[in-house]
């Protein structure tokens, strides 16, 4: 008997929604032996350029339902959530997701564990090299060299391609999931998520 | 002991989420003791000229998600469901919403009752006055009324106010629910209707 494939997770640094599926979903796709797969995508990229619509938070209505949604969200998921003011970039985020994801899945993945809650937990910077080298260098990865990763024009290639790639295989929000081939969009669809796990189809 | 005020339930008649919503919601409050009220909403005023984005299917990414979604959403329903080509107008089916909702809203909500699987399980057309008229009349409205009512310069205002209190209140989507005051958007968040009806908040 095989392995069954990792389930793909599909996030964006600066979006709340992926930063509450982020804490659960690892420990769903467990309760059915499923390993998960993490992938960085971005929102500026797929929303704006790709599907031709604005940034929630600027989105008439919708803006002001989700900073209603956000917090009500993290209380049922359980986890800490620091409203934030300005959006950050998540480019030194996701370079470096992506340079370490190169290297070791387990570690790339480890940041990102790091770097959402600095960012929706304690309101902290994460968009300068720094914010992120330092979280990197907590899980052993030197700073000098994570500094010298994200300048790294190799490194920059690597999160576009990998952007892009998320784009053809259809992922356009934060969180997206894609299990056995379902693509499942929003931390409100983990039930169809479960589903997915517990019987394989929908 | 006050009775609790009905939850309301808004929709646009050219929506399928909204027709999966519509086949669940009254079953879902009345599990708990409670009554719903139904406003149509209209996704071509509030999602294209309020918010300034685009119709689901025609949003890049996004319309090939939603079609590949609608029909394993109404496998998961359990409602029957046939694709349509073409999104027809429901100016004529809001028109008659409104008008028969300030005679007998129960009886109103039946029309959309007979409009959603007309349009959603048999794939027949709901947009023009002919179609309307022929399903208000299997609920005793003659047809001649009904044909005179949507000519009717003070029945296409009604539906112009509905429209924009809907959007004062925030409504953007559909379906749309406001349970207790919360809001709460998409066809995939039954299950925080349920809790708010069940626990009182989120």
């Amino acid at each position: 008997m095989t392995a069954k494939p990792p389930l793909e997770f599909y996030f964006d640094f600066i979006s709340p929604f992926g930063y509450l599926a982020a804490s659960k979903i690892d420990e769903l796709a467990a309760r059915y032996g499923r390993e998960t797969r993490w992938q960085a995508m971005m929102l500026g990229i797929t929303v704006m350029k790709v599907m031709g619509l604005k940034p929630l938070l600027d989105t008439p209505l919708k803006g002001d339902y989700v900073r209603h949604d956000v917090p009500r969200l993290a209380r049922h998921f359980g986890v800490p959530l620091k409203m934030i003011d300005e959006v950050p970039s998540p480019l030194a985020a996701a370079r470096a997701f992506y340079w370490l994801d190169d290297r070791d899945p387990a570690l790339a993945k480890k940041l990102a564990q790091r770097l959402y809650p600095r960012l929706f937990a304690r309101g902290e910077d994460i968009s300068s090299p720094d914010s992120v080298a330092e979280e990197a260098q907590e899980l052993g990865v030197p700073r000098t060299e994570t500094l010298a990763a994200l300048q790294d024009e190799k490194v920059k290639q690597r999160l576009h391609q990998a952007v892009e790639a998320s784009i053809a295989r259809g992922v356009f929000g934060s969180p997206f999931f894609i299990v056995d081939g379902e693509p499942i969009w929003g931390c409100d669809r983990l039930w169809m998520v479960e589903k997915m796990l517990q019987e394989g189809r929908l």
